[in-house]
């Protein structure tokens, strides 16, 4: 399947660059495309479309490397935000509507949430300096373009890398590099993370990947599974569901959030899985990863009506998202030593049929063992500062 | 006078479009062009320019569909900012200045403030949430690039069109849909607003178009009228103007700002009309509006020296400029329901001639017919926080 | 030396724009190229190279006309930031990190801080109004794009100029008019600059050149010299090192900066130069400049390890980098008349031989004469808040 003549994309290349499909997989041609928007709150966004002949998945270097949508076989795997463009991050202030201007540009598939800070705004009384304590709602990642991109086909596989530069004089100094990989006639894909600290002494470390998705994964009577040893409710709005913590209702006039925090359980190999299916069984999107990695992992649940976003959010995570200073006093931070690369990775798969997401139920459950669930029916101490 | 072969500019095209002349009617050749400034603090945005033939209008897609300036047979409409280059809104920073960094972007003929909010910045206590409780000077929504945009000619009109989006989650989701039209060969054009609620819930709306026009409408003896029952110092300073509040002093050294408020009068149709005339008395200004939209009108006196900005606002509005808060509690702020539009318009005429601006003046005296203005020389309770 | 056929780079030229190389002078063509930078964080970022044939020059327009580095036969003047790609000024919020933002941009060799104000982050009590009164870190300045941007040659000068608007309405109306000028085959540029106040009122200006150097030029045992009547030290830290405060570490774990307050002496001309000169004295950084334009002059010892950013600045100015209003206090801030323009200019010389240093060195020797300096041990009172 290995293409003779591999293109690319880079950077460096002209304004608007793109590159006839690579070769024909199946149903449509596989391939690379990049394009950047001239117009409206996105203009100046560049865009790279990566399509294995089945699956299309779109990343957006100018936000961050984050994943605006992808879509199988015609199946829309996205949310509908209510932020309706792609924003570009110049018009994205994130001290703005008292530190949560961030929601201003949140339209993705997957956003990363960091990298020196993610979780609710505070002044982090625990921080190094005034550079480093204005905390704003999940930090910068999501809103820096990166540089150093390339899309390239390597083997069978479609690759997308990038760079994003979290730096800043007498601050934290924070590279990450990302890969994604798109088989060839694939309908799953990898995203792989290296952060490395660049600076001369240890830095503080939080990411987490809020991956959002709405119809047709959600509707009512969709459920969320992923092995776990406990799940604790975030605050009182959410232990108000817990006893339906896995299951979605419809979009619901008045809804609040509700967020459920995990302790996930591993395979042998290391690898956990959590799977979204919607309430007939036969359309799945499942989250790869390590808890070794990722230790945490958080369930978004906003059923709130279609014009608000209905959407649920699947986020492995290497710390809980509340506020720094109380992730720090847990021991939740991670403090990366100079030189030293974070690595974390997951694989996101689509399905579109009822025996695809079967075999992903079948592997939650396998993992999932005889081991019974603790599930907590209030905030417990140290998971969140509702838990006291 | 319509054209055969309507050509149309639309915001999917290449970055730098535009349009042959699609017509020739008198003076100049009529049509549409559109540019996009590439240096300075202006770089990236589109300019969309319509010209009748006689008026020529230059429409700002990136800065919301502000009205930059018109120009009437080589007369200028417009005011000489302070702000002397068009600022792309990705410089704007609104929070900067405490709360009044739009002053750093301010420098348009027609400039809307709004949409879920206007007037002075403050912390507004009645609003819903955190997201919306940062009040900054006179909204958003002039420094948000629309999109959809698209000029074209129908039948005898030029037309322009785009949407502006100013939407976050767990907050308003506020649409602009705006149209300009510019009949071929005329002298006066049409603004129509709809704003529509596409959240699921109702949300607050205050929308005030700021219209500012500098010489050679206005000049010393420069006068102001509209048909009005009652006009309103805003505070102590407009108060000490109150004998001469339909005139103009010529560029003042030390002026500070004068602001009244205006009770409208509409004509059977329902409409009303504002003029601002220069002293000789040929040169007109006008706004048209339906008070029944828009029921609040403003005058901004801001006579200082050239070299700061010598303008006036005319202003018809929703509401009053002042603090959201106090408006909320006077009933003024609107509450739009999920899926309602709140419609406005307004039409401005330029007139170059001593009949053109006696004609206007007819109109406004034959709407004011016999009724003698209340004058209210002091603050007014109620109408700003100055009068308690 | 002067070339016959002249060409120029101008602003409204398209979008990407270069010049071939206008003659060859030596080593490598002389000429000016401009370009455009296209993706990551520096996207829409113009950039002007000047090349003598001996020396390289890149001017950054759209990040307020600072210069980005300069090349000497193949030697980097320069500096390493850890904000390690030019960064476009709509991505730096100022106002971010409680008022440190402009650390997320600043990696330039020469950096404007100002115009209306610079130093560290205040609430200015001194300040007319709240448009003013909001101090961010060093100012707005390096911040603005430029326009009016144009390079060409004259006679034997290449020359670049550009114009920068610090302007708001209801505030202060700033105007930088600047001019590179670097002689076809020289290894020196001159720099000049010139504010004018636009408004109708006095406005207040300070203006200091953060001019930054790392390796070569800096090492374990490079020197910075001046001619100079009085030392101050900053603060307490920069204190414990009075006694080497000349001369300067190696790359230092845990290093903290130490500022220099100096009081130039001019020679008979008027001038007096700065010279930053290696530990083996065959490299040699210099700038020359007049304390009657630029009165103060600060070094600016940065030490740290070269991830975090090795550097020192030699920084002329018209006031001391403390907060705008303790200057105001000490008569050190400038009260700009309307339409008055305030000139100051410096000038770089590079030196890549020992005979060269040297050559400065005996120049400050004879400015310097039989004056022994002052060097206070303490902060003295008048020169910083620490000094009381």
């Amino acid at each position: 399947m290995a293409l003779s003549a591999p293109t690319s994309y880079s950077s460096t290349d002209a304004e608007v660059r793109f590159q006839l499909p690579a070769g024909t997989q199946s149903g449509q041609p596989a391939g690379i495309t990049g394009t950047r928007l001239v117009s409206g709150p996105g203009a100046g966004i560049d865009l790279i479309e990566l399509c294995s002949g089945l699956l299309k998945v779109w990343i957006v270097p100018t936000r961050g490397m984050g994943i605006w949508r992808a879509e199988l076989n015609g199946i829309p795997v996205e949310w509908k935000s209510p932020v309706r463009q792609l924003v570009h991050p110049k018009l994205v202030n994130l001290q703005a509507r008292n530190g949560l201007g961030w929601l201003d540009g949140f339209s993705e598939l997957v956003c990363r949430c960091g990298l020196a800070f993610n979780g609710p705004p505070e002044t982090d009384s625990g921080a190094k300096s005034p550079i480093e304590s204005e905390v704003t709602l999940h930090g910068r990642i999501a809103n820096i373009p990166a540089h150093s991109v390339e899309a390239r086909i390597e083997g069978d596989l479609l690759v997308c890398e990038g760079r994003i530069a979290e730096s800043t004089l007498f601050g934290p100094q924070l590279e990450l590099k990302t890969r994604v990989e798109l088989p060839l006639g694939g309908t799953a894909f990898e995203v792989v993370d290296e952060v490395t600290n660049l600076g001369s002494g240890a830095t503080e470390l939080e990411l987490l990947y809020h991956i959002n998705v709405g119809r047709p994964f959600l509707d009512e009577g969709a459920k969320v599974a992923i092995p776990h040893r406990q799940v604790v409710p975030r605050d009182p709005r959410a232990a108000e569901g817990i006893d339906s913590y896995p299951t979605y209702l419809g979009p619901t006039a008045g809804y609040a959030e509700q967020a459920y925090f995990y302790e996930p359980i591993a395979d042998a190999g290391g690898r956990t899985i959590a799977l979204l299916r919607n309430a007939a069984g036969d359309r799945g999107f499942s989250v790869e990863f390590s808890p070794a990695e990722l230790p945490r992992f958080i369930t978004w649940k906003c059923t709130q009506p279609e014009a608000d976003g209905y959407v649920t959010g699947l986020e492995p995570a290497t710390n809980l998202p509340n506020p720094k200073s109380f992730e720090r006093q847990q021991g939740r931070v991670i403090s990366l030593p100079s030189g030293q690369t974070y690595r974390s990775s997951f694989r996101i798969r689509i399905d579109d049929t009822a025996n695809g997401v079967r075999e992903v139920e079948s592997r939650i459950a396998a993992i999932q063992g005889s081991i019974a669930p603790t599930i907590h029916r209030t905030p417990q101490k140290g998971w969140s500062p509702s838990g006291g």
